[in-house]
């Protein structure tokens, strides 16, 4: 077992939820029960997740099929989605809005990805809490940032000295998720079009959301003393919009240029050039993005394959960065993420072949 | 700015890199530049996320296709998918395997996932290292296990005494990556099978790998007394080729009953009765896994709606679990997350129009 010196309750303060602030009993690691949440649960699910896949993936019986069960008597389908009430009114109609892509059921609808998203929040709020706030000598403390001349292999990174504390994001998908705008993408069916982009930019600042936890930890750095600064490849055209956005998720304020930088009209989209302005005023103790763009352009040399790129993450003397200064949150909708085919993504030596599968 | 009197030194040991054990200067948060990485990077990318995006989004142009350019000159789309070599002999084949959905393309291929994973573990490191190994009195750490009884709502948790400190987690996509079965899921194109997946937990044992950062976290936790021990959903017919597959990706030991813990035969598929058996042999202060049901079967209710569930997870007395206590690991790929139509996964206070869209 490890054994330590810290002071008695240290444990407690550090565990110290930037969720419920303001109700310390809530914040250990294991609270108690008390008070009440929003919603009430009720009984156990029996079913395992391999089998609720399973059930996904059998064909739907339509409307109007007509079974005949074991004990001889017929099923037939209806259209029902529910049972009549007992007024004997038309049931409620089935629900609508079209299918939803798996990916953003999982971003936008699960709870599995909002525990990954405060995770991230979380460990942000521990690190600058521990790591940065309880520094005795904070001339020494470094920035997070790869100086120019960097390689993912050979990173480099220079103290601050007296230069003010600052957290810099992302916003899309960072920070703010912009619900509205992914809807309307997956309705209209199709894909990603640059001029409903700049619209949405532009007319959609009420209808986003924040990423589960950003609100309470940026407003807890804040308060704090760090400053808070997006760096964004939304266009800098759109600033004040952007700025209403931040504000609409709980997320501001925002100002350009000086704690919101964004992409000049025919500026490159790397965010390395922006990073090096903020970085000549602030001491960048923490990042937080969902693409790794978000973190260094050098992630996205165009000649890695796959398998180079993802090896950069946890192969190289960056690894220990992430949860430690580097902050990832999910994003599997869009981005450098996606790409590949499946001998890109698969190495290999880790090629199954199922023993029962016909020939094919 | 946040004050503090802890020991000189502490700032480096919390923030200790599980990554690259016995290296101390490279587990500092921002590490310098020393020794050489595994991946050689070159220059900036330049295209970003949303001009990647668009990039895919247009249509490909077909072989043998003609295009006259601005000045006049012809272009012809030929099946090349490199320069032919200076030699004249026939240029490479085009890449062979198939297109990956979206998901395996983040989970399997992306350094941002992998990112995310090395960030859950490098947390639940942390957490046992500053929470659990630096508590004076370790009776009265509480297990994260929620104590029968307990409602989403009103959770309640209890000091284990002198029971031994365990972690318990998940294998599938938590500990382990299915890269054989998901290749060959993906390839097949059919979506699951339990018989598939039956053979593939008898014969696949070699066709896996670990999470990134999970087998570092798991030697360093019994490195420092934790027992580690796996909850899963795995049959007990195959307790042995999966142990096998947890040692071939350096996860193991794990031992049947003891530190392996799988689903009988005709069992219900929900983890809760293992988890109190586990928890009434040891103290369990960390759990992770990639699926709600990993740590409670409470949030798989089935009458709960998309938001309902979703909300349980940032929005009631259990919010700061996570991240402390609990670690969630990404998987897009299959599992609870995945459902609900637009209308359930997006709120209706975020719907927007597009102000330019063609009436549809």
């Amino acid at each position: 077992m490890i054994s330590g010196r810290l002071p008695a309750g240290f444990a407690l303060a550090a565990a110290g939820g930037i969720l419920l602030s303001g109700c310390a009993a809530a914040m250990v690691a294991a609270p108690l029960a008390a008070g009440a949440g929003v919603f009430k649960a009720s009984k156990q699910s029996r079913a395992s997740k391999r089998e609720r896949a399973r059930q996904q993936a059998q064909p739907t019986p339509k409307p109007g099929q007509v079974f005949t069960a074991a004990d001889g008597s017929k099923v037939e389908i209806t259209t029902l989605t529910a049972l009549p009430p007992p007024s004997g009114a038309p049931a409620a109609a089935a629900p609508t809005g079209g299918n939803a892509p798996p990916a953003m059921q999982y971003l936008y609808g699960s709870g599995e990805a909002a525990a990954l998203s405060l995770q991230a929040y979380q460990a942000l709020w521990n690190y600058l809490k521990v790591e940065i706030g309880y520094r005795r000598d904070k001339s020494q403390i470094r920035s997070v940032v790869l100086t120019p001349g960097s390689t993912l292999d050979n990173p480099r990174f220079e103290t601050c000295g007296k230069r003010p504390l600052a957290v810099v994001l992302d916003i899309d998908e960072t920070a703010l998720l912009n619900l509205g705008y992914e809807r309307d993408e997956a309705a209209s069916g199709g894909g990603y079009d640059a001029a409903r982009w700049s619209r949405w930019e532009q007319t959609g600042a009420d209808k986003v959301a924040a990423v589960p936890g950003a609100a309470e930890a940026l407003a807890a750095a804040r308060r704090e003393g760090f400053t808070v600064i997006f760096n964004s490849n939304r266009s800098a055209a759109s600033a004040a919009q952007t700025a209403a956005a931040l504000d609409h998720a709980g997320l501001g304020p925002a100002a350009l240029f000086d704690t919101l930088w964004l992409r000049g009209e025919g500026e490159p989209s790397g965010k390395d050039s922006r990073r090096q302005k903020i970085a000549g005023r602030y001491c960048i103790v923490a990042m937080a993005g969902d693409q790794l763009g978000d973190f260094s352009d050098l992630f996205n040399a165009p000649d890695a394959s796959i398998a180079a790129r993802r090896n950069t993450v946890g192969g190289t003397l960056l690894a220990p960065l992430w949860g430690a200064g580097w902050f990832m949150l999910p994003n599997p909708v869009y981005g450098t993420a996606l790409k590949g085919g499946l001998d890109d993504i698969f190495p290999p030596d880790a090629r199954w072949t199922d023993p029962g599968a016909a020939p094919r």
